[in-house]
């Protein structure tokens, strides 16, 4: 696949470039131990990489997320990028002065090796073949990436929800090749309610008759388990109280209760909506994988079953700036999480700034507070960069 | 079907008893403007009505709640009732004073009339040809119950989770039949939240093939649906903080992560037993009535599509005393819920006692935190006793 470039104002845009690695006889070791190889990761990148390599961002995905983060891409949709309120000239990422590079992560279902990629060893589709791959699998393959880039330091990760997690997740792997660390939204370990909330969503996949224990290429696909699960997972995205603003308890297109079982409040065409509209973009198996990546999330565990305290975790990073943005609507990720990073980080005596914002928005806001989280990225980002130079 | 007595000291327990009414050519008109007849209720007691019939209490239960609230049913697992705690001798419902009545909800599948039961019209269980009801046709049922027991007037009427939208219904339609009120853990109207929970838990039936648009009591049961439901309702039931004391992140059989897709996380192992346990004792197509009956729940929705104040909707319930209760950690039916109830009941100058309580345990706290529940509904109710001498 050739990369394609467009030219947007001073900053070039350069959607679906690949790089692969990993290639056997030396392939990737997982943190289960289990080898991957060859891996392949899709990413896109942004402005323009300066001449001493110091102006360059890593912006980690989501969920949901893939490498395209920003533009337009030239396709008939012309689907415009998930962080393009903060990425492009003039923004809290502006292209004008920074190199910012997104890939799809390990796992995924947007051009990097996930579960619906062709399995070497079979000329198939790997299905549930593919390995269980963690957090730190996704920031070991971006380090490929970096490495393939040429780019020693990073000037910051960035990312929210699970793209906060492997920002975390860089910052007590690779501390030294990073300036700063911007976690927004996001946890150092899963909680047991949002497992249980991933379990619940995999569960919908796993008794969709479709999924066929993840062997559905070749048939119909698991739209009704994705859609539920996609649903599910919206419920968490939002609060009561956005719910309540954009919601309450208005009939979609009926003036009274119909008394039967059709979709009729907008919350619930909402979630049907969004449900359907997932499975035209998403693959079921990749759902399965990243989601347990998230479970297994917890930086107090040293990867080989040891505990460790969360400060223990981010002892080499002291030299890390930290901005730690937590949102007081977002139960998904509670402030409180927010807050047990930010006091660990300040026990290793590491330079953190902790917002904790008023939004109504739970954890969606992070994107969707684009003026609040604008300034906040930027006002950051000019600071750790004055103190580089 | 005969009842069954069970002497337990000196409080009568009666199981299994049944009343039918609503016969045709007189059927029950139910909200919708469907005409529903003949309805059965099943229905318990426990203790003996005084002869000025002035002592009986009301209990109204939640979703997945039936008839037997109290004792132990004659069966080879001598099933406990889902109240027993609060309802006994010398309990907070003390049966050595109190008579106390228990009936499965319209709609239900624990006796009373429901999607499984006999159509008479076609001689096969009704399914999705059973009207779909409301909280108030529910009450509307069970003032049929009390005329038949020959109660004019109850001592109170008791109730959490939907088991408080029933009794908040009958503070709204019969107030003059009570004396007090005591809704527990519940909304006067529900948040577009929990009708989003509601319709994933209701997808999840529909989605599975077993569920057959209904008509499956011939064949294989939705299972997989259904209990899906009840693990999301399960989450709904705790709280973060509960689910972090009760799992944290342990593993259920496991030292180290399996790197698979097993039920590992002891939350992930609790969610399926409960999930499973679930199917055995509960109709999917009940869980799709009572669910969109509690969706339907609003009363500041006067019934015939038109607005009204909680204030108005409680206009003729000055007489009643209330004890409106909430807990700061249930996240499905907020604090905030029960305080809009409070300050509509103050409006009307009724006498109400609200508490908002310190549990960690969610919503399930109104079942769980006995100790408390207990000296708050004995006070109450002894009060409302002197004053009715």
């Amino acid at each position: 696949m050739e990369p394609e470039t467009i030219a947007v104002g001073t900053a070039g845009i350069v959607h679906a470039q690949f790089v692969t690695f990993a290639q056997p006889p030396h392939p990737m070791r997982l943190e289960s131990g289990v080898e991957l190889g060859p891996i392949t990761l899709a990413y896109e990148t942004y402005g323009t990489l300066n001449a001493a390599r110091t102006n360059a961002i890593l912006v980690l995905h989501a969920l949901s997320g893939d490498a395209h983060a920003a533009g337009c891409l030239d396709t008939a949709d012309g689907r415009v990028g998930w962080w393009d309120d903060c990425i492009g000239p003039g923004k809290a990422f502006d292209t004008d002065r920074l190199f910012v590079i997104c890939s799809n992560v390990l796992g995924g279902c947007m051009g990097s090796t996930g579960p619906a990629s062709i399995n070497p060893a079979s000329g198939r589709p790997y299905g549930l073949q593919f390995p269980v791959i963690t957090i730190r699998d996704m920031v070991e393959a971006q380090r490929h990436l970096l490495d393939h880039l040429g780019i020693e330091r990073l000037l910051a990760v960035v990312g929210g929800s699970m793209g906060g997690m492997q920002a975390l997740q860089w910052a007590a792997s690779y501390p030294e090749r990073l300036r700063a660390c911007m976690p927004l939204a996001t946890t150092a370990r899963l909680s047991p309610q949002t497992i249980a909330l991933s379990e619940v969503g995999r569960q919908a996949i796993y008794r969709d008759p479709a999924w066929c224990q993840g062997n559905y290429y070749d048939g119909p696909r698991p739209d009704a388990g994705l859609s539920l699960a996609r649903m599910i997972g919206h419920i968490t995205y939002l609060s009561d109280q956005s719910m309540q603003q954009k919601f309450g308890r208005r009939l979609q297109s009926r003036q009274h209760y119909g008394f039967d079982f059709a979709t009729e409040f907008a919350v619930e065409s909402y979630l049907a909506h969004n449900g359907d509209a997932f499975t035209r973009r998403f693959d079921a198996n990749t759902y399965l994988y990243v989601t347990k990546a998230m479970d297994y999330f917890d930086l107090t565990d040293n990867g080989a079953g040891v505990n460790r305290t969360l400060a223990e975790a981010f002892s080499e990073a002291r030299d890390v700036c930290f901005l730690v943005v937590s949102f007081k609507s977002d139960w998904l990720y509670p402030s409180y999480q927010a807050q047990e990073i930010v006091k660990a980080l300040t026990q290793v005596g590491a330079d953190v700034t902790s917002c904790d914002l008023e939004s109504t928005w739970g954890h969606d806001a992070f994107l969707l507070e684009v003026d609040t989280m604008t300034q906040l990225l930027r006002d950051f980002l000019r600071r750790v960069e004055q103190e580089q130079h």
